[in-house]
């Protein structure tokens, strides 16, 4: 499936509301996000709903049994999951996932985790993305935009944010090429990856100590939505790295 | 001057709203940012103002000649303002500037400037931001955070987003080791960077081809204001870094 670049601009809208959603129960094997979600929050039309890998992962059963007191135990799950290794150091190591995620540990992850599983990151997260718009669209009748987020550590800067690791229904990266900035000059090379910069403001509203799970992002335009993809618009190919 | 690792966490609020704010005039050498922000827009205690680091640049007088027309005069400028080349690709070279910073071209810029002048970055954007911050005070009564904000890529992934380079008042990267997950086990690695989720989170409401430069982002948890400084929090130190 090909995401062509886009050329056409987003416009910005004059304000945004980031809502918390709370009252989801503990998520297991087979829950239903959407249902759940929904019944959670009163959703309206081109709202951006946030879902955080961990529940998504718990949901499709990516969780696995790893002893919590043997870092090496889950290093070897975290390479065992990796196409890559990158660096090491003591028993973290940043890997490339099968995605094409640089990140550590291959985010394999045992934060909010009962005690001896840790959650593996789900096998195609845009795809968990379309199954959760898909329902949700059912459910309510609003088309909505779906970001599967987790929290990755960068290079060069202290500190993780949660970026996007799945979409669907919005454009990932924006291609500002072609448009002109607000003096007329043509914008050259500015790729906007709005699908990063939402999952980083929702991660505002949960908070890594409180597990909460889902945010709404109410009021961007209606020219961020269609299709997205993650994987095919945000990873960078090997050919554009400058890094790997 | 040292920021000691906090361990208290911040707590997530229920809602967030970020707004644009408009109506701001072209901004030249000597403007006064705080009385045309503060003039633009009713503030209130507790809100972020992110101001992205092209106005500031101006307002400080950071702007010098270059041919637009000519990539290997821009080229040229980027290196003289770079301590270190990490990369080149044709015209563009990947720099880390005396700030610490790893980004394309030192972070010189064209876009939204008249032409055949470029936008060098500020010389010291935590201190900008407290200049800001402590200006703002004065004319409001508020105690606001600030962050200069400005775009940067990053690798293994498309897309540009909005950063910190500067901060005041605010904790700029929250640790919440010795605060535990919502099932009460121990959060081992955690330090979130706040200060660039807000300014991504501005950026949604700025938009790149709209060259709106100031947004406030309003309902943030009190717990997340501090003393902090993107400079000496947020650039990894070598001996810390991985990757450069």
């Amino acid at each position: 499936m090909a995401y062509p670049r886009q050329n056409a601009g987003v416009n910005a809208p004059a304000s945004l509301t980031i809502l918390a959603v709370t009252g989801l129960p503990e998520i297991g094997p087979g829950d239903d996000l959407a249902a759940l979600i929904s019944a959670a929050t009163a959703l309206v039309e081109g709202d951006v709903v946030v879902v955080t890998q961990k529940i998504v992962s718990k949901a499709e059963g990516r969780v696995v049994a790893v002893d919590p007191d043997d870092p090496t135990a889950r290093r070897e799950l975290a390479e065992s999951d990796a196409v890559r290794v990158l660096r090491r150091r003591g028993d973290m190591v940043i890997t490339e996932t099968r995605h094409g995620f640089v990140c550590a540990n291959s985010g394999v992850d045992l934060s909010n985790m009962a005690d001896g599983y840790a959650a593996l990151l789900p096998i195609d997260p845009d795809r968990s993305a379309r199954r959760i718009r898909d329902a949700l669209r059912a459910r309510t009748g609003c088309e909505v935009g779906v970001i599967i987020s987790d929290t990755f550590g960068r290079p060069w800067r202290r500190g993780v944010t949660d970026v996007a690791i799945g979409c669907a229904g919005l454009r990932a990266v924006v291609d500002l090429r072609g448009t002109t900035d607000a003096l007329g000059r043509r914008l050259v090379a500015t790729e906007i990856c709005l699908v990063d910069e939402i999952a980083g403001a929702a991660e505002l509203v949960m908070g890594k100590a409180s597990g909460i799970p889902v945010a709404v992002v109410r009021g961007l335009d209606p020219s961020v939505f269609g299709s997205g993809s993650v994987r095919e618009q945000v990873v960078r190919p090997y050919c554009e790295d400058l890094f790997r």
